[in-house]
């Protein structure tokens, strides 16, 4: 059975992600919410690069129009 | 249970939040209001570079779709 | 009480405002106007680089899209 | 009172503009005509470069999603 | 009496016209149908670079919103 | 008779295809579909670079928004 | 008979397929989903570049808006 991207996404919630953005950005936390244009809330989250965290955020709203992969 | 990222960003109002946009530049500043595009309305608001402030804005209007992501 | 950022752009109308836009310009004149779009209308504008005025361009259409953001 | 970016660009029908583009590009003429999208046509437009007129390109329809600013 | 940019793109069936696209590229070809978003079909065009012309595409469907302006 | 640019692609249906896209990347293959979006798919198609093959890709759907040009 | 770009994604669900998106990067994995906005999700998924398995990221959802291509 096909499983819709927004299926998966709300089956990733309170668990932890990994979102890549435009320009190589990523970002690491636990999904706490999202919407259907991709923004999500995440929680605990850092901001990495090249797969370290250089940056703690906390809570973080990220803008769906950046996403370019969720990972659960 | 689920947070969309526009009740966090409600739930937001009256305290600090960290803005960050595309091309690196974040502005921190008080939430005083916000709409369902994200466009966002800070007070007494800095912006900055690397962490520094390199200019204080005061009352500023930052449109959503230059919003990467919005940390309370 | 929350600040619709619309509604801090009408309350600008007729007051000194300075725009920023992608790519790093800056113009600065009196809010003559404004849509929903954030299109803006500037009276004796002048654009900016690094916050001197590099050129006068009086009556100026701002349009929308290119708009980081607007401070009173 | 408020003035429209839209009726501004109506006032300035038939009067010489400046239509400043994303990237740096300038075009001069007399605005003949314009839609909601801010799609313009200029008249006996030329096309600037740092203020200098580099190319006479006439009649001219200019995609307004590539507008950064019109100054009549 | 104001000109709408679609139906100068109208009147300029069946003529040549000159596309100009965001990042620079250029094509000249013979107008033969657009819609309303301006994706275009030229016949018999050209691609150009600063003026020259370096391939014969022949018809070709350009994608409006590559557009920057079209020159009749 | 104006030419729909939907329509010319709807005549190119089963037959080769060249779609640039942007950031100048080019795939020639036999069209096999397409939507409204200028979604198509190509079939035994190759991606070229300067106009040389450079990887067989087979089946391929190609996503509108990075179109440049169709060109039958 | 046309093959629409939705229909050929939906016949490649549960097989292996490619994804190139914008600035380069590619990803290989089983499709298990997509929707309309070509948003997909896949499985066992490997990051690419230049044809080499550089991540292993396993279940990713990709946002549509970066896609350039897909491969069955």
């Amino acid at each position: 059975m096909a499983q819709k991207p927004l299926d998966v996404l709300h089956s990733s919630l309170e668990s932890p992600v990994l979102v890549g953005l435009k320009g190589g950005k990523e970002y690491r936390g636990t999904l706490k919410g999202y919407d259907i244009h991709m923004n999500v809330v995440l929680q605990n989250a850092d901001e990495l690069k090249e797969g370290n965290a250089v940056r703690r955020l906390g809570l973080v709203i990220i803008r769906g129009d950046n996403v370019v992969f969720i990972s659960p």
